[in-house]
């Protein structure tokens, strides 16, 4: 898709939200099961994963593990939201990579420590990019971009979220 | 893996990181470029991952999108921590399955409505449990899984994320 075709990808999105706020609000799914030890396959709409542990944790190694999925989102969606801002604001860029980290204490997982977070404890990371413009411009890109980043906005922030046992666990209980 | 395989390797962290606690950190890594379009590839040590947008959003639709790589993570992290402490307890566990739904609000993301988030608004979803134990059993599982899943925790949560411009955006700074 040429920087021209995108330009009007996103102009006519803003454009239809403006118009329809309702059209904006969008939900994705995901289905997974585990099959076997530690792997788990994930369906995403016509995207399937293999998520699996390290060996050194117990797993096959057979996919990422899902901490490093949770790098990879991060990676990517603010690759994708460089890419779709610079080309909304006609700032050129030739590339951009991202390079992230995240610490992990295992000892919050395997309950060893209750006073560890099982989540990542932080995670690092430098954006690479590629350009013609000056350093002030990409800054003030850097900066609208995290404003902006659905991943990096729900990893800074959290999310709510509500987990409940199926409806055939309920009816058990109740049988 | 037989259980009593995945018992051990469980055991034998614990065992671990009880006595060499700095053992039990971890860093993960994530390395990815845009490579064309919105389209992103990951490389997380062997595994390769491929991300992009779906076609309504200006994408390829040529791998699952950054968003759904966060609900894939959290639900492959419940699976794997119900299999993780179902087998270190010794709760009977036939299969776990788990349905996500994500809902995501465009206007944020688009700098449309600055009032709105740019990340998922909730995430809701069902854990689906087969097991000969009783519910009780399970829903207790169900308290201890979310206590100490990584992925739950850091969207609960959220996490510090510190993202910098690489060496070379501050040496052009500088120059």
């Amino acid at each position: 898709m040429s920087t021209n075709e995108l330009q009007e990808a996103i102009s006519g999105l803003q454009k239809t939200f403006k118009e329809h706020p309702e059209k904006a609000i969008v939900d994705y799914h995901s289905e997974s099961s585990l099959v076997d030890g530690f792997r788990s396959d994930v369906q995403l709409r016509q995207h399937r994963l293999i998520v699996d542990e390290p060996k050194a944790i117990g797993g096959k190694d057979e996919g990422a593990s899902p901490v490093e999925l949770i790098l990879a989102a991060l990676a990517t969606c603010q690759e994708i939201s460089y890419k779709a801002y610079a080309t909304a604001l006609n700032i050129p860029l030739e590339k951009v990579s991202v390079k992230l980290t995240g610490t992990l204490d295992l000892k919050g997982f395997l309950g060893i420590d209750q006073s560890i977070r099982p989540g990542f404890q932080h995670i690092q990371g430098t954006v690479d990019i590629q350009s013609s413009a000056d350093s002030k411009t990409i800054e003030n890109l850097k900066t609208i971009v995290d404003k902006h980043c659905p991943v990096l906005d729900i990893l800074n922030k959290g999310v709510s979220v509500q987990l409940e046992l199926s409806d055939k666990e309920k009816e058990r209980k109740i049988a």
